[in-house]
């Protein structure tokens, strides 16, 4: 690819290599584990149970940072093994068209999706996961909802960032929304 | 967003800071500008003529880099303005749901789409464009091609980093991949 | 194509026959009409207001059949002159792929969609028009909604047959669901 | 949904009545079947061995006709299983959003995609199997390609109606197209 305007930081002091990497957007990818029928229908939605810093709890779909020299579909596994463990079995899309990308400013409003720390731009895949799902790290569990009970008021409050409006967009996307 | 193991780098000299720079991929957007006809079908691609460095000719699609703070749509607008001019009038999308994702890696041969300098992963888009396109900057020409002459193996050749590729991939998606 | 088992009826009578004919689902266009501003982001959503044989008065897409030996783009182009009038200007999509697939069925809840006369398989587009819409025949106006007002509770009871829930699809996947 | 300019046949005789059938464009769905590694890349895909009536060779994807009342979801297992059988573990696709949308009309030319017999609309869908893969009935056998393989020219002449072209469509859709 050939783009010539945007000017590469040189020597910087830590701060300054601070701002420069907070200019840079982060590539992300969000997934949204499913359970699905013999037909493919989704029949429920699965959320992380996580803990904030600050000791809030909070309902979360799995989410996190694509590395360097990784490609976003051995992120989508990573991230899913990181999350539901090790033998979840997800069914990674053959495709990489997302149903979205949500892009996450630090500053709310923009856009739909906030992220106080980054300016974060997720890819976003619905992944259907057939095994046994065992949250590690942070997550403190993880649940599954029908779509009626995702897209609920009440649900909808205990996400932040507005995850919940990509968990509707999800929802929306596998005929699903009520 | 709620994520925890990617290290963030520190204090860094300035090779380490390129180093730390280079660890992160890079948010991108292609753009394939298309001709349609009043039911929508596309008659045309553009491809830019460009010369790079060692000033070897080479066909284009449109691309470029999401900046901190800058929405895709954004900078869509923001890189066919620079590619094409400013009276192109370019119909970006509706949707940010991209046709596909096109994974840049540095190293060849783990994806179609090759970049040696970076890891970019870009968000590829068809962008009807209705107005007057006046190429600037690096860009010596824009020129028109039928479908059929767009995925012939003579244009195929004038393409670089995969960007062929990706055009077959834009003209499959558009129903008009012969 | 190659396909073996469907039967295909023979002689019938007239009666036989409209059975016969009820078993076909019938191929359908949906499309939302939307406002655009330059970026691409959808401002205003379009809806018809309709008068049923009835007089009962309801919120409609636009949506019709598609004839034989019209495609699919053709039919978007005519179900959309014949609602919004011969100067509006449709974009109709570059790409044949649908946002979603509505499946109207003549018995309600199988799926959110339901149409009493028949089971319609309806491809449904989000469409930008730029032009002045004059809606004619059996719509007695249109009217234009921000995505807020058109996801709210108050216009989604004023549309019948599912077509509520198409339209939040369809603001889901231009990203603009509340 | 409401629409009012289509007239609906009412008292035929047979060939009339074969005559109003033909008028109706026929609802298909189109499947892909492949094999995909643990983390979601297509390394094979499946084509079936068909013989003609004319006894004529050809390769071609898994088709057919939505019957009345049938979902989309509930064809795509049906035809799976009538040709790769009962334990081919077909993961039909949690979206009802095709990749594409193949018009095949009775006149050559229009579209990529002929049908001699009918005007069928066929929303296509790539389908990861994970189990044995047993033809049935008229499919004499099922072939596993390589992506190269099965964008070849030579295996691209073996099959016909577009089927080739509608292939390429499904690589390009999954990243796989040569």
């Amino acid at each position: 690819m050939t783009e010539t305007t945007d000017t590469v930081p040189g020597w910087l002091s830590g701060e300054e290599m601070d701002a420069a990497r907070q200019r840079l957007p982060i590539v992300y990818v969000n997934a949204v584990p499913v359970r699905t029928d013999d037909s493919g229908t989704v029949t429920r939605v699965g959320l992380l149970l996580r803990a904030a810093p600050d000791s809030t709890i909070s309902r979360a779909l799995v989410a996190g940072r694509v590395l360097y020299h990784e490609r976003i579909r051995d992120a989508l596994v990573r991230h899913l093994e990181k999350d539901l463990g090790p033998v979840a079995l997800p069914r990674i899309p053959a495709s990489p068209q997302p149903f979205t990308v949500a892009e996450y400013f630090p500053t709310p409003g923009i856009t739909p999706f906030h992220d106080p720390r980054q300016h974060a731009v997720a890819m976003a895949y619905v992944v259907p996961v057939a095994g046994d799902c065992r949250p590690r790290q942070d997550a403190l569990d993880l649940e599954w909802f029908t779509p009626e009970e995702a897209a609920s008021p009440e649900l909808q409050q205990e996400m932040s960032g507005g995850q919940g409006v990509l968990l509707k967009q999800a929802l929306a996307h596998v005929g699903r929304l009520p």
